[in-house]
């Protein structure tokens, strides 16, 4: 069973609930399955940094983005989910363009949920340029809708 | 010798070059030297996610940008030296206020410098909010001033 | 083109060669294509930990030689690759029994190599108890066979 | 208060009752205080790889202990609690000879334990060759001595 425990829409509101930073990103939605969450994000001028490439905290934030979000589509609305450790590897250095992560789970654990995620950069064939692994912490006393 | 090989207003200068999403962090110095810096950070209400705590984004911006600032106070100005792993630890939810980063070198190599990073929360007792290992890729025909 | 630069036979006497530790491991290549390794490896009591559970170095060891394998599918023989980071999360406790390790190439870089790999307990349908992300660092005056 | 919750001869029986790799460690306790362990490891020719450098598998196992080890100074005698993730970077090629792992706790929660741990050589100068980050989820239902 692959449907989602979660609307993209009231995921946005969750951003909008608790993460104002999530919420401001442009992100398109592509893919919102259970466990596996697809998001496109343009980047453009003010996210360029040295070689006029995306920066790494914007990596980091469209990657904590699609995770959270995969999160959510198998345990539903979990606004106090916290990433407990963040690992990523950038591995080219991408252009401004449109940037596309993909979302998977590695583990729904009653206390910790693990997910991978592969950001590509639309065009290009080089392979992915950046990979993380991220862990979130379930409360306790977590009610999924 | 600890004295930095690089200016506190050089290093601003390298951000305000190619990293203005470095330049636009009001981030004040407290240590510059060899290896070793220390930085502060006001954080407030735009930086917060669900219980009212820093963003992740932003706790990785201002560990990357501490250990930045340490590779150039060792190697001189490297505006294109690149980020290519960084493994974070959330520890405890930061509520906003005066987060403080404290970067070292654990290896200066002549193609990889690695650097942790501690981030507290001033006036707090409880123990680090975050710790970050991050690893940059120097450009072989580097030339540091 | 998928065809590994270097034999099973050939990796085989790599491990001999200079990691006796990894040639003792008396594991079977399922895969061996370019930048995309599966071995299997049986454990048993003397790796238990806690539990009853296949122990963290074990996974760590399997893991680390089946990147290090995919490596060598992509670049050819290559003994002085050493891991510069090695990222683990260690998602289940596995029972002994047939581990099986999927290692793919995200990278390959002429400096830097990063794959990821993940770890099943054959005949288990829960999910990876493991999964891994290293980074190898390429010696520069490497001549792959 | 920096006296340990366990002794040094309660740990080696928890790692004789259930960590056998680990009690096989031929390891020497330098310091055992509540959240500081420093242990000492003489390495030879079997843990030798390409380079006559100690491997991977025993750095990890070495630092694997020490913070396991910090994790029960801190928490008492907790044979279940189990590493979650695990980051490591190696920063030099050790050649075999005495080293030391010095791990410290970042942080001592109810559900996950962080820990991170320097491995020199003794008698080398050029800095740590080995640190990692280590994550152990604690059992709920644990009850430290």
């Amino acid at each position: 069973m692959t449907t989602s425990r979660i609307t993209e829409e009231a995921f946005r509101q969750v951003l909008r609930d608790g993460m104002p930073s999530g919420a401001a990103m442009p992100f398109e939605v592509v893919t919102f399955e259970r466990g596996h969450v697809v998001l496109r994000l343009p980047t453009g001028k003010d996210h360029l940094r040295p070689g006029d490439t995306v920066s790494g905290p914007v990596l980091f934030e469209l990657s904590d983005l699609a995770v959270y979000a995969a999160l959510m589509t198998a345990l539903g609305p979990m606004p106090q989910a916290v990433t407990t450790d963040a690992t990523m590897h950038f591995l080219r250095r991408p252009r401004a363009g449109m940037l596309v992560a993909r979302a998977r789970l590695l583990k729904e654990g009653r206390r910790l949920v693990v997910g991978e995620v592969t950001v590509d950069r639309e065009g290009d064939d080089g392979g992915p340029v950046a990979h993380a692994v991220m862990t979130y912490s379930v409360p306790p006393d977590r009610a999924p809708a």
